[in-house]
């Protein structure tokens, strides 16, 4: 048994409150090195009588290790616990303490959950399992009042570039609410709203104000209760970590220097603030001189800022907020910002922009899910680009899903595109097929999976600016197929709890094979999603409990026959089947 | 190389900041497996402009895994990070997106520590760092006042019971202050004070007033008083994760029932409150039915236990809490009550009853420190009972400081024995040379150690009560030998930073032998402990970069000449060696 590569501790992924009543207990051991773990449990201070085993299951595996979870319910809420290793040659035990060849029975060495308190019980609100987003950057998704447009506008479809305008606005995402329920989407994750001097706005100089030219406070409450009455959530950008150069606290730094009163709402390192050899003498995002980096370690501005955050829930009844650059903000504040927001809607979504490992903050005190840029490029690179193979793509989603607690996996931000990268279709090398498999891998995933504007009807373009170009409305240019495809994968999720929440496995992802079957399943349905990004046709067999399977989207030949499903697709095919029976056909196992 | 021993996940133990300017950043990898590991570091930003190379140092290893730390002070405090790993055969590098051959130049692809917030930096209180603490059991370290003794209470010095009094109080404590002044001490834990029905206290019937059997609240103002014009700093027991049976609320609860205004400030799991079959029906402390679980999540609670954390530090100026069972109350409420104690005394101790891993408490949000209870094992099992061997000792003290940040480390409690174990020197086996050993050992550890009252005049005790013995306050009959030990190896720790804060380093630490010989070294000082609890005699040579060590303990002998130090210890032997020259002479080692 290789003991390196065994790793657990309590809390964080290994060890973490699931609901109020449930634990879920993870090890990770070396891939392929055990047959079995156990997991032996029982009240700390009764254990002899409380004793109890369970069989862990296997997530996917990545390319080093395996990882095994169970959930069990301590029913007074504490728990002492230790593992149970079964290899074909040796059986171990593992606990707190260490290794040991015979079974623990002294609860001070285990592993200990000491309580399940319903406080620190990590809980996104349920509504993001079911959330399919749409991304729009109200610049350029439709102009509904041109009396509003900044000056210097070009006409709509014109080329972007950083600082020209097209007159995007409230009004015009409120008179195309149509499309997005058509479209069958239940959530807008809105770019920034607030007045600011770019076309991004991502340079805030008022966080109480929505942008002149896209309207008013008014129209943002109207805009948020026309979403509110179809079904469509709404979700805005919270620039927090820095404010634009023409905020007034910083306009006043700027005119007054360290005499200003909001000379500490900022990290001036050096008076008078300047840029000095290329470098700010004050602390900014990057090195980007017009986005000062906000003091949120200062009473007034987290005072302030928190205001904000309140201000427009409670105004316009939003239904969450996405973070800007949220790493680089202290912990402290979040954790004031969660107790803000949630004290005024305890259902509000909280969105960090993370790039990187974000467990510290999905903790149950910070956020409620990071954007999922580690999914994105897998997605990208195995199926948007054929860069990496199946396996590695398998290998990969196991060992990010596996960094995570499920709670945190269930609400992830699924994005494939957005205003910072290329669009999705360009990313695909502007293969249609290939792009609605990226797609599918989407929609069948763990997590809220997003669409950014126009992506469904067609749109293409480069990185920043090109891929904030204006949405297209006449019909007849749009991708009208490419839309069907869009319809019919959001409403096959929405109608299909497994698809959200079913196990996920991977069936078949093999090396040197473009080709990937997944399986999701829970209690009442069984779908396989098989894909091949290949540029050749690709085959695999694979065993089945059962013959009869629909195919919901089409695109390649499944057939079974004794116990063996034959899965044949074609260069970019996928596949999504269904088993055609009941469940108690398909043989659920019970929990052992 | 073994790849699977590779662990390094940002945060925790791993990824912290040490101070407001400094990262610490860590790595395990496979025991002797790599000869060099070196930091990349840069900002994130700016990686080719900023790019540095840091030599990581080799910390105390376990049986399985080296542990390498580097110290780093990003200049604009954010950075992204890899590990140049290198192994005789290979040099591999380490990122976050896995293991490569080539020098990393990605930093999207590194590992991230996006900023240093000073809210985040965990900083326990520097005094704590100097702290000797000595614990008072109050019933029984001295009776200062006969007219607030119990009923029926018994003379001084007779066998303790799980139910008896003999009378110990507040005044007795303010009358041997010059004990605990001449012992060096400076710092103070008592066990609970305030209201309650039985000698230890841990049923509290009223958080707010001092145990009508120990004073009042008026006398703890002036023993707390009296300790601080002395240099003693006081901190207390809060007992909140349950109160006592006759706590006002739950007498309501037991009288009212569902009815009662407190029926939710407890866990009742069916009406009416009683003990079915021998189990509670309502959540308490283990089975206890006298001390009934508080809903440390219900508003009142946490006002009405935050006001009492509150109380006593503004009303009698104590210098930390001691919290009770803290595992078991919710996360939330100890941030609350962090943030509570901290505005009133920012350099109050919060010390957590903790005795399995307390990673997820030490985060900075939470608790300063935990009893350190893995430490007391450790010393016991090799010091006092000689059942481990030195490198079992070395290497389970290694695994022991990796796995929390040195912040954490600094500020442990360490304890050897407490009214909850058998007293030390019953451990010890009656063995007074032995005790030494072990408390040598506690003395020259990071952390703070804390003598239980009675230990230094070599009262001995197997466990609960008869730990709780009365003081001993006839010198006649007190070891002043034994006193006269713990005076010097106090005033030494007080006296050489370096015993407090040097670099630990294991010297000799073999199997099979009992043998062990420790380093502590900083800028100014250089020492060498050597203790050998073996029932033989036994010696060791190593290696020195210099000739004159000054003996400040005795107990055995120490030869060096040509770069080669000899050390002879009889069984039970110790020595405590000083480098007599400068630190020039000593070559301490620059940074690299």
């Amino acid at each position: 048994m290789n003991l390196e590569a065994i790793y657990h501790r309590p809390r964080g992924n290994w060890a973490y409150a699931y609901d109020k009543a449930t634990l879920h207990i993870r090890l990770r051991t070396k891939k392929d090195d055990l047959d079995e773990v156990v997991l032996l449990h029982g009240d700390k201070y009764a254990w002899d009588r409380t004793l109890e085993k369970t069989f862990m299951e296997k997530l996917p595996s990545d390319e080093r290790f395996d990882y095994w979870q169970a959930a069990v319910q301590p029913s007074l809420r504490r728990m002492k616990y230790g593992f149970e290793l079964r290899s074909a040659e040796e059986t171990l035990y593992f606990e707190e303490k260490g290794f040991r060849e015979d079974e623990p029975a002294d609860p001070d060495k285990m592993f200990d959950f000491p309580y399940l308190n319903p406080a620190d019980v990590f809980s996104p609100p349920d509504w993001v399992k079911e959330a399919v987003f749409y991304q729009i950057f109200p610049e350029r998704f439709a102009n509904g009042d041109p009396s509003n447009d900044p000056e210097g506008v070009e006409p709509w479809g014109g080329k972007p570039t950083p600082k020209n305008f097209f007159g995007g606005d409230l009004q015009g995402v409120i008179d195309h609410l149509d499309h997005l329920q058509e479209l069958g989407v239940n959530a807008i994750y809105f770019n920034p709203l607030f007045q600011a001097t770019t076309n991004h706005k991502y340079d805030t100089s008022d966080y109480m104000k929505v942008d002149a030219h896209f309207g008013d406070n008014a129209l943002l409450k109207r805009l948020v209760d026309a979403c509110h009455e179809r079904g469509i959530r709404v979700m805005l950008d919270a620039v927090f970590n820095h404010s634009g150069k023409e905020f007034e606290p910083f306009r006043d730094v700027r005119e007054k220097g360290r005499d200003s009163k909001y000379a500490d709402w900022f990290h001036v390192m050096e008076w008078p603030i300047q840029v000095k050899d290329g470098l700010p003498t004050y602390e900014t995002f990057a090195f980007e001189p017009l986005m000062p980096k906000l003091n949120t370690e200062h009473p007034e501005v987290k005072e302030y800022l928190l205001g904000v955050a309140r201000y427009w829930i409670e105004e316009t009844g939003i239904d969450g907020w996405r973070l800007d650059v949220a790493n680089e903000v202290d912990m402290a504040f979040w954790r004031e910002f969660r107790k803000t927001v949630k004290d005024v809607n305890p259902d509000a979504y909280i969105l960090g922009e993370m790039f990187h490992d974000a467990l510290p903050w999905l903790g149950g005190d910070q956020f409620d899910a990071v954007m999922n840029y580690p999914f994105t490029h897998l997605v990208i690179d195995y199926a948007g680009k054929g860069i990496i193979g199946a396996d590695r793509f398998a290998s990969k989603i196991g060992e990010l899903l596996a960094s995570y607690s499920d709670s945190a996996n269930e609400v992830a931000f699924n994005l494939l595109g957005s205003h910072d990268t290329e669009r999705l279709l360009t990313l695909c090398g502007g293969d249609k097929e290939r792009m609605k498999l990226a797609t599918l891998l989407q929609f069948v995933f763990p997590g809220a999976p997003c669409v950014y504007y126009g992506d469904e009807i067609g749109l293409d373009g480069e990185g920043d600016p090109d891929c904030r170009k204006c949405m297209e409305w006449d019909e007849s240019k749009q991708d009208r197929e490419l839309l069907g495809f869009f319809q019919r994968i959001i409403s096959l999720r929405k109608e299909h709890r497994a698809l959200r929440g079913g196990k996920l496995a991977f069936l078949h992802a093999a090396e040197g094979d473009s080709l990937l079957v997944l399986e999701r399943k829970d209690e009442q349905d069984h779908f396989l999603i098989a894909v091949n990004p290949g540029a050749e046709a690709a085959s695999v067999e694979i065993d089945v409990k059962q013959e009869a399977w629909e195919d919901l989207l089409g695109g390649g030949e499944a057939k079974a026959s004794g116990g063996r499903l034959k899965i044949e697709l074609p260069a970019s095919g996928f596949l999504l089947l269904r088993a055609a029976s009941s469940i108690s056909a398909v043989g659920f196992p019970a929990a052992r």
